[in-house]
């Protein structure tokens, strides 16, 4: 059966559960198209009532074999789940590094699961910039769990955490390692530890080097637990599902779950503009281009911090 | 004796080669402090002569012993250095996570060479806000060459190849192990590899699999130069040195060095733009905080997206 064409109606279709429907909503809101806004804003209200998961971690790790794992686990408990894998996308082909998916397709004929790969587009190894978009038209879909995963590098570290409801850290033995600097970024975000491939060499120094760190962090509310799987084989996926569980249920008797989305609502909102103020200062740039301030700055005659002072003030914001 | 308390003549004295003066005008600047913007305006006309080499790759590949490497080998020529060390922001205390800066003392009596570190706050691992504005200053107290460098993931290594004029991606033996989409976005930026610590087993592999990802790319004018090194032991830096002339004797000759500054100072021109915005977004979001439409978005009640586009359709600009 071919798709609605009329903006409203293939909304409504979506909502209503139709798969391809939403994969094309999907896919407009992520090509930016100019119907996006109002098609994206139709389908808000809706949103609200999924649990957001993110997984993250170093390349290789298992993040897609866990996830999968997961994917199991909440489709036997009977709930319908929606993943958003994000990708680095390649400098080379311009298109999306696609991981370790193929595990993941087992699930394509179940209409529980729906599994969206995105490119993190001029975030290499972050989330998308469609990325929040894409959640809530998922969330809005009526999934009642949202499973994000993406390479964990940089600053797409904290973009998950900003994204969901409790973020799960995959590391696996060795970890340890390296030096310090590059596991500090992990230890702020995680609200689950998983150390994967627990089967491996290495696994008890990597726990209690784990241990030590997150205790230097000092008193929280929350004391992030430690999960050891062998996703792979599926061994302990039930350990993380209830260690999720059991940070949901914290959230929710603490506040800080409706605290949470409201500051994540908030960070959206100032993305937006800040996004639309970036694309408009681009503008600017590109029609004053050859004009005396820009051309100045570009030879290196005028500093550029005090030209985009003088370019604000004097000509308000740029245009539309 | 006491700097000058005078903003003017303490850009004056930094500018004349009075080496706390300028650490003084760099702290001034990274702490974003009012009287900021116009020292770095009057700072700027004398910037321009530096040439700039970003230095990145994985924690532990070398990166602080190379850069120490290429420091003796430039003083040896006769020439000045600055560094800028991009260190990841703590996330437990707050500030820098320094690395392996203690060899680089050796050079702290030395006044040809001026050495800075620098935390990268809300980047994580990637190239503070400030670090443009901190090259700039270094470059106006003419330094002629300025080493750039950074721990190497995700978003900081397009910033890296932004700030710099020619880009060093390290990377050690074994480094080809890992999965293609870790590797992607570091090929795509270097202008010259180095393979150190290539005393190490797995050399021969890791320089073959660097050529074959390397000629995947396709035909480019600038075809980057494989070195080998073993930086500890100094063995190697002078052919660096020499793959850094030839990269920018490559960009003199073809108009790449003017045509890519030209494009940094426009980025530079956007990004100040954009953080501006960001900035008055921000305030304006606070200004509106509990107003109807923010708060409408706090309880999930409206999208963000839309209402962006409403609030700055609605009010202009946000004020200064």
């Amino acid at each position: 059966m071919a798709l609605p064409s009329d903006p409203s109606a293939l909304v409504a279709a979506a909502l209503d559960g139709d798969r391809r429907a939403l994969a094309r909503l999907v896919s407009i809101v992520e090509d930016g198209r100019p119907d996006a806004g109002p098609m994206l804003a139709a389908a808000y209200p809706a949103a609200g009532g999924a649990y957001r998961v993110g997984i993250t971690g170093a390349p290789g790790a298992g993040k897609s074999t866990l996830t999968d794992g997961l994917i199991g686990a909440l489709r036997a408990a009977g709930d319908a789940v929606a993943v958003l894998a994000v990708d680095p996308t390649s400098p080379f082909s311009g298109g999306a590094v696609l991981g370790d998916r193929v595990r993941m397709q087992d699930h394509v004929s179940d209409d529980g699961v729906y599994i969206r790969s995105m490119a993190s587009r001029g975030h290499l190894g972050g989330l998308s910039a469609a990325a929040p978009k894409a959640l809530a038209l998922l969330d809005a879909a009526g999934f009642p769990w949202l499973l994000i995963e993406t390479v964990g590098v940089g600053q797409d570290e904290v973009e998950i955490t900003e994204a969901a409801d409790t973020t799960i850290v995959v590391v696996t033995p060795g970890w340890g390692d390296g030096i310090q600097a590059a596991k500090a970024g992990i230890l702020e975000i995680g609200d689950v530890f998983v150390v994967n491939k627990a089967d491996r060499p290495g696994l008890r120094d990597t726990v209690s080097d784990l241990k030590t760190m997150l205790q230097l962090g000092g008193e929280r509310p929350w004391k992030p637990p430690i999960v050891e799987t062998v996703a792979a084989e599926g061994a302990g996926i039930e350990d993380v599902r209830e260690a999720i569980a059991t940070h949901r249920r914290h959230l929710e008797e603490t506040g800080g779950l409706a605290d949470g989305r409201r500051r994540r609502r908030i960070g959206e909102l100032e993305g937006a503009l800040a996004a639309e103020y970036r694309r408009r200062a681009g503008i600017a740039v590109a029609a004053a281009s050859g004009g005396g301030l820009v051309e100045a700055v570009a030879r290196g005659e005028a500093d550029p911090w005090s030209a985009a002072l003088r370019m604000l003030d004097a000509g308000g914001p740029p245009a539309r």
